[in-house]
C-alpha cells in the first residue's frame, strides 16, 4: 500500500503544498475513516455535487445507488469524476481575522467512472461494502434478490489520481500578533456515535452484537472505521 | 425567508421525492446547522469538487480563499457552481443488505459565482463571517489589514435554485423481512466538540470566553451553529 503517486495537473498541491501529500498511505488512512463522499461530475457543462456512501477495495474507491437516479444514470456509463472526502477535525480561533481557520483531513481523487455490469459483480461489491461496515453481519441478514441487483448501480474509480491535504496543529499566528489580549486556541470536532436505537420489533438483544461492539455510545465514528479497514487489511 | 423555491430541472427530485423539499425554511435550516461545504465547479470540461467553509447572509452563501488557490481563481470572475453541504446523522441496519442506509441531511444550490470585489465588501463579508461563528470576539481581534483583504477571494450565490434531502426515522424493512433473527435499528452520528485547547502563551484565562460558551465540551456542532444562526435572525 506504500509509495507517492504520480502529480498530475490537477493533483498538483498549489496552496500550501506542505499541507498536502500525494502518499498511498496518507490517501488510503483518511478515506478508510470516512463512509460519506461527494461525487463531482458534469452534465451538459454544468457541475453537479452528490453526497453519497463509499467503501474501498484495494486501490478502488465504489459507490452504489439506484439505477433510476440521476447521478448513477450519468456516471454508469463511464464519465470524468472527482470524488472528494472531508473530515472536520477543529475550529481554529486565532488572534487576527485572517488567521482562524479549521482543522480538516480531505482527499480528491479524479478518475473515470467503471461501472460492475453484472449480478454477481454487483452482488460481491455489496457484500463487500457490508462487510466493511458491519464485520459478522451479512450472514444473519436476509439474501440479496436478484431483482434487488437488477435497481442499482455499482460504479468505481482507481485511486491513481489522488491527493490529500491535512491542517492539523493548532494556532499559527506570527511573532507581532501573540500579545493580541483575546483567547487563542482550538476547538476539537469528531463525528461521534451515539447510543444504538433498536427497531421496534427485533428478535434479539436490543444491544448491539458482538461484532459490532465497536459501534458504541461515545465513539468516535472516524477511529471505528479506521479499525475495522485495518483489520480488513491484516485479515 | 419562508416560501417554496422554484423547482428546476437541476432541482426536481427524481429519486424518493418524499425526502426532498424545497421549501426555503428547510433549507436555511440545513446550511445554518454547518460549516463546511463541498464546492463543485468545472475547468476544461472536467469537474472539480473542493471542501471550503462558509456562512450564509439572507439568502446568499459566501466562501472565500487565497487569491493564488486554482478554486478561487476559476470562480472569481463567475462560474456555474454546485455547492453542496451534508450531515452524516446515523447508520441504519436493517434486516436486508439493501435496506442498509445512512441518515442524512443534505442541501443542494447550484448558482453562478459572484466575486465581492473591493476592499470595503471583502471586509464586511469576512467580519460577518466571524461573527456568525464566535459572536463578540472580532472586536477583540488584531484588526485585519488591507494586504490581507488583498490576498483573498470572496464569492457568494444567491440561495435561489436549491432543493433539499432529509433521510431520517429508522429501519424501513418489508413487512415480510421483519422475522429476520437479526439486531436492527440506527446508530446515531453527530458532528461533536471536545474539550477546548488552549494555545501556548494566551493571556487570557484559558476557559473560552462567556460569548463562546456554547463551544463546550460535548456539545452538537449542528446545535451550536444553528443556535447561533437563529440569535443572528433574532437581532
Amino acid at each position: 500500500m506504500s509509495g507517492s503517486l504520480p502529480v498530475t495537473e490537477r493533483t498538483r498541491l498549489r496552496r500550501r503544498p506542505q499541507r498536502g501529500s500525494h502518499e498511498m498511505d496518507t490517501i488510503l488512512r483518511i478515506l478508510d475513516a470516512g463512509l460519506l463522499c461527494h461525487v463531482g461530475y458534469v452534465i451538459a457543462g454544468e457541475p453537479f455535487v452528490t453526497p453519497t456512501a463509499y467503501w474501498r477495495e484495494g486501490h478502488r474507491l465504489y459507490w452504489h445507488g439506484s439505477a433510476a437516479s440521476r447521478m448513477l444514470r450519468a456516471l454508469a456509463p463511464g464519465l470524468p469524476v472527482c470524488v472528494t472526502v472531508s473530515h472536520l477535525d477543529g475550529l481554529v480561533l486565532s488572534r487576527t481575522g485572517f488567521t482562524h481557520s479549521v482543522l480538516y483531513r480531505s482527499v480528491v481523487v479524479f478518475g473515470r467512472t467503471a461501472a460492475v455490469a453484472d449480478r454477481d459483480g454487483k452482488r460481491r461489491a455489496m457484500d463487500a461494502f457490508l462487510d466493511r461496515l458491519y464485520p459478522g453481519r451479512r450472514q444473519e441478514l436476509r439474501p440479496t434478490e436478484n431483482a434487488e441487483l437488477d435497481a442499482i448501480e455499482v460504479v468505481s474509480i482507481p485511486i491513481e489520481e489522488a491527493s490529500a491535504k491535512i491542517r492539523d496543529g493548532g494556532v499559527l499566528d506570527k511573532e507581532e500578533d501573540l500579545g493580541v489580549p483575546c483567547w487563542a486556541g482550538v476547538i476539537p470536532v469528531r463525528a461521534t456515535l451515539g447510543a444504538s436505537r433498536p427497531d421496534s420489533g427485533i428478535l434479539t438483544d436490543p444491544a448491539l452484537p458482538a461484532p459490532l461492539a465497536g459501534y458504541r455510545a461515545g465513539a468516535s465514528l472516524d477511529e471505528v472505521l479506521l479499525a475495522m479497514a485495518s483489520r480488513d487489511a491484516a485479515g
